[in-house]
């Protein structure tokens, strides 16, 4: 996996030149995030799907990049001071510590124009079919956009005002993280042109496996080391944060996490892939992982 | 054009409807400042383009949506205490002294993002081909994104700090506004499938009409009518900020809109166009617009 992470931060660099026409603080300021060590999860996602419906991880890239643009800029702006007022992410000063508040908010607004623009780049490229790139621009709008990703933070921004079901979390967690997975796994489906039954497997498998990413977060905020997580753990205790811990008990989440890892690793299997392996390892991986 | 101005507003309301599976503040939000009693300008010139190639206006209405919805996130943004801390908009408080900082924020983000979901429409529900609607999203990501609009807006953010020559002056200017008009009038060119020379045509109207309508602005607010503009004159030099008036003089600036006005209207009026007659009637309207 190392090799495919390292191939899309070379990419992501080659998508925004040092001779790029832009202003170099704003170009600076995108950069910064998108260099900021990020596990990469949503576009390898993007390349494992389509090297499962036997496409090509070149033809991938454009799209793998979209979606890290995406997801970097809704971490940008998520830190903001007038959001979560985050001052560290992984350890490196946020965005909007470094390049102000103005900065953050126009380096986001850039990341998330972009992105559309590194799509199109699957067809002028690769050769992608001019039909699947538009249903890929209109997933991704809709994923990312106001029945998505914005609508599950702002959702997040109001149940901080007092959660008080699951469904009201599960709705939460759906929205702000798994609709980004979903959309990587489709949209590199939508790059190999696999079937619409396979397109199907990989929404179910998405959505299982975002869950389960969330529901572990938890766990580990919980039970986790916090050398190994780079923070402090037990911060939803004190923050009073509502989690699946809260809701069903640790040990019923831990189970939780394994049921749903079987399930999404069943209908990979069974989806009539050229190559499922990759998306089934990381599976394994998002479930056993420690940080 | 205020028949054209109403079923732009009718489109946009359908875009996000009542029973939207969107959080009621978010759907709230964006149509509080979609609703803001904007001139319409870009989607007009959306129509119009489309319909001097032969178009139709509904073919266009998806595009002039995303256009009205890109520029309403930029002013969302724009007026966010980080940025120009703006409490009112043509005498309307401003988004997020009504829905609080985050509120706006996230509605931006969901109106640009939602503005790339409103131009797959086009394909979707008017059959425009998928070709066309590709070059359309790019255009808008490049036209809006990083070289464009956000960039033009950096370099507005830093001009502030000491700007010093006509030439930064027309950089900003020619990112922050025109290119958004640009875009507007080369993507109504696409959805009617104008040719390449029609497509110059109509990028260097556009090119021309915001760059006049951008002096315009500075001439009104140095002697325009308080009451029909709607706010206070004289804000230029008050905030010390460099005009077109304050480097050429004012006379010069009246010649140059007249210039740049009739030179747009020369190369619609030469470029073989089926219904020309829409676009030369916006220019002379800017013109001669006093507010």
């Amino acid at each position: 996996m190392n090799e495919v992470n390292d191939r899309i931060t070379t990419e992501l660099t080659a998508q925004m030149p040092e001779d790029w026409n832009v202003p170099s603080s704003l170009r600076e300021s995108m950069n910064y995030s998108l260099m900021a060590g990020g596990k990469r999860l949503r576009p390898l996602l993007v390349i494992a799907a389509c090297e499962a419906g036997g496409g090509s991880r070149e033809a991938a890239l454009p799209v793998a990049c979209a979606v890290e643009m995406v997801h970097t800029y809704s971490l940008v702006h998520d830190d903001l001071p007038a959001m979560d007022n985050d001052d560290y992410r992984r350890g490196k000063l946020t965005n909007h510590k470094v390049y102000g508040e103005a900065g953050a908010i126009l380096a986001g607004d850039a990341l998330l124009t972009h992105a559309f623009y590194s799509v199109v780049q699957a067809s002028r490229k690769h050769g992608i079919p001019a039909e699947r790139v538009i249903s890929i621009v209109e997933d991704l709008a809709e994923y990312a956009g106001p029945r998505g990703m914005v609508g599950g933070q702002v959702a997040d921004m109001e149940g901080e005002q007092g959660l008080t079901s699951l469904e009201q979390l599960e709705y939460i967690h759906l929205h702000k993280t798994s609709d980004l997975i979903m959309f990587s796994l489709i949209a590199g489906g939508r790059v190999a042109g696999v079937t619409d039954a396979q397109l199907d497997a990989l929404r179910t498998y998405g959505h299982h496996i975002g869950l389960a990413f969330q529901i572990q977060d938890d766990i580990l905020d919980l039970i986790g080391d916090e050398a190994k997580l780079g923070k402090k753990t037990q911060s939803d205790v004190k923050q009073q944060k509502v989690t699946y811990p809260y809701f069903i008990g640790l040990e019923a989440s831990v189970q939780e996490v394994a049921r749903l890892t079987a399930e999404a690793k069943a209908v990979i299997a069974e989806g009539g892939f050229a190559n499922s392996q990759r998306l089934l390892e990381i599976a394994d991986y998002l479930m056993s992982r420690d940080h």
